[in-house]
């Protein structure tokens, strides 16, 4: 295990109807005069930012909201936050919705204080100090409530970079389980990849000893298999849609992801193809996921597949050929991803296999390879791309 | 799922060598007057407090020490400590050592800014301020560098109470394995058991659908099993080690055990043990947890115990008769405990058959029940312990 400094000092508030207690949560860690960050209308709608700008009002403090955040938020939005932020002397941001609105509230966070472009945070210059940022989420997926972490789409290059620090995690998140039971079916099962995503990040490692934090990282993923399966059932399962919440911050929070060599670059390879074509997070993920997985296998990483096989999909072991216990792990994770209704094709997604040299280009790969478990030359990534967009079309 | 809040503050430095960096934590978390606590001469000999002294001094930080600390410490050396401070206008109370030793700063930390005794916060009170606590920790089992608790024995009614609130969480913990080497083979397995019990405190519950956290804290337990046998083989296995001590921390910090009913009824049948007979707090645990399960088993408790016997300990579900498979997956847990050199006897621990009604009068029962999973009265209580002195006589 690597040495390694681990903090997460977000005080999360979780459980049925716990919105109504945000007011008192701002007015706790500082805030007087608040931004109220939300996406579209089905905040409005569903009567949510009414009930949160009410108890914001009941302690008095003085709130001002600025709607329309898109999924991959966009840049445009964080200069507008930054400015009204001054204007209005903001001293804490409250997002209110899902990761795309709390990435936006943290971009916003890091910007107001800064003199210069908040696109530095973004492209390597490290934050230092930001703006506090409490979050009511809406959407469990991101795992930006617990996170250090903050994602925006540069709407002139659309480059989709990130920014981290720990002034970027909440100060506070309110969980209610309840407020992501009216999400369409497809979101809640992108939400499902995604958490699974973070989880696989982290457990596809070539840091050896790390058996502690590897079970903790099973078990999330074993949970996430039976309560994904629930909550696809019935879209109205405040439990399964409770366990799911927990475990989107538990994999996020990196409380399971210390101590070892990460590998993320799944992400790497999804985050151009919903910056370029505006598909969900998830969906990309469930795109390339397996199609790295099948990449890794072939390329001396299949002894970790066929663990991710025995211990979180049931497969037996060969013995002989681990080779092949990964391949069947890969195949349920993918029949998994098929039967919460995810794409699994390229054009599922609406991306072009024409576009996959220009896909590998935004990756600004070079010389270098990416990633941390199968280092991954350009090569690397025109071959997961094209299994992606051709020999891995699913029989449905 | 249960509401819940769950805030784990604390700054953990994890890894080798990281302890030479305490002094810069202690000035980053507003330290300038420090009482440093420690136990016996092993930290003195070891060179440990040394370096820690050291490493104060080169961040200019005025510091006095107060040694002493036993194992299930006791109240008096806390009314020293308290007034040592108030003498010392101390600011930062620093902890080098296991869990006896964080627990007697705990105590002192919310004694100093109290006017009246102590004990107050140890008999139901609830602490609201205490100064900060920073630790070294050199015993992987308590958990109390990251948790809200601390348990302090009266010396003079050899009662064990616990006092928990969030100002007790301390706010950094430095974390090196290689600390816990030197450590008697005995104190690493009561350690290991210590542990254990945490994890299963909180998953034996009543409250339905805990898939996520019901994972992690198996995901915790096979951990333990695997490294718990690999570090008595060999004491020196740093990588073992460091997986302990992770998982020290992670099962009773509470991330694992938030939304779900708790049982702790081992934890209160163990304490009256360890205050009258002054056994290792782990060595009664080992006698009391499987004859605690035992009772279960019988009482109604075989389905978690099932779940555990399967997930946990690879034993084959018995469908017709989950009690078998609870019964085999017990017998599996006492076996462990005597692979790593676990009493798990009365005899054992010095403990007397005989006086058994006066351990049950020392459990302030009443009418009552206790625990969570099974509520125990003051019957069940003369049961479990009967059970542990008698008929649980293990074959070695």
């Amino acid at each position: 295990m690597r040495n390694f400094d681990f903090y997460s000092p977000t005080y999360f508030v979780f459980g049925k109807d716990r919105e109504a207690e945000t007011g008192r949560y701002v007015k706790r860690f500082g805030g007087s005069r608040v931004l109220v960050v939300y996406g579209g209308q089905s905040a409005k709608r569903s009567g949510l930012l009414d009930r949160i700008m009410a108890c914001l009002k009941e302690e008095n403090l003085y709130a001002v909201e600025l709607g329309g955040v898109k999924p991959n938020p966009r840049s445009g939005l964080v200069y507008e936050g930054i400015d009204l932020c001054r204007r209005e002397k903001i001293d804490f941001i409250l997002a209110v919705g899902g990761g795309s609105v709390i990435d936006t509230a943290k971009a916003i966070a890091i910007g107001v204080p800064y003199d210069g472009d908040f696109w530095d945070f973004f492209s390597g210059k490290v934050p230092e100090q930001a703006l506090p940022v409490g979050t009511v989420l809406t959407i469990a997926a991101s795992g930006s409530e617990g996170s250090p972490d903050s994602i925006i789409t540069n709407e002139k290059t659309l480059e989709k970079n990130g920014a981290e620090a720990d002034c970027l995690r909440p100060c506070f998140s309110v969980l209610d389980p309840a407020l992501t039971e009216s999400l369409p079916a497809y979101q809640t099962a992108c939400g499902i990849t995604d958490i699974m995503a973070h989880t696989f990040e982290r457990y596809f490692t070539n840091t050896p000893d790390v058996e502690v934090t590897d079970r903790m990282l099973e078990g999330v993923l074993l949970a996430m298999l039976h309560e994904g399966r629930r909550v696809m059932d019935d879209p109205h399962n405040y439990e399964a849609r409770a366990n799911i919440m927990w475990a989107g911050m538990v994999c996020h929070n990196d409380i399971m992801g210390v101590g070892r060599q990460q590998d993320w670059n799944s992400h790497h390879l999804e985050h151009v193809l919903s910056a370029k074509y505006d598909c969900a997070h998830g969906a990309g993920l469930a795109v390339i996921m397996p199609a790295w997985m099948h990449y890794c296998a072939e390329h001396g990483g299949e002894k970790r597949l066929a663990q991710m096989a025995v211990r979180v999909f049931g497969c037996q072991m060969d013995f002989d050929e681990p080779k092949r216990t990964a391949l069947e792990g890969i195949e349920a994770f993918r029949a998994f991803l098929r039967s919460i209704g995810m794409p699994l094709t390229f054009a599922e997604i609406g991306a072009d296999p024409a576009d996959i040299p220009e896909l590998v280009e935004m990756n600004h790969i070079g010389d270098g390879k990416t990633g941390g478990y199968i280092g991954l030359d350009k090569q690397a990534h025109f071959d997961i791309y094209n299994f992606a967009a051709g020999s891995c079309v699913p029989e449905t």
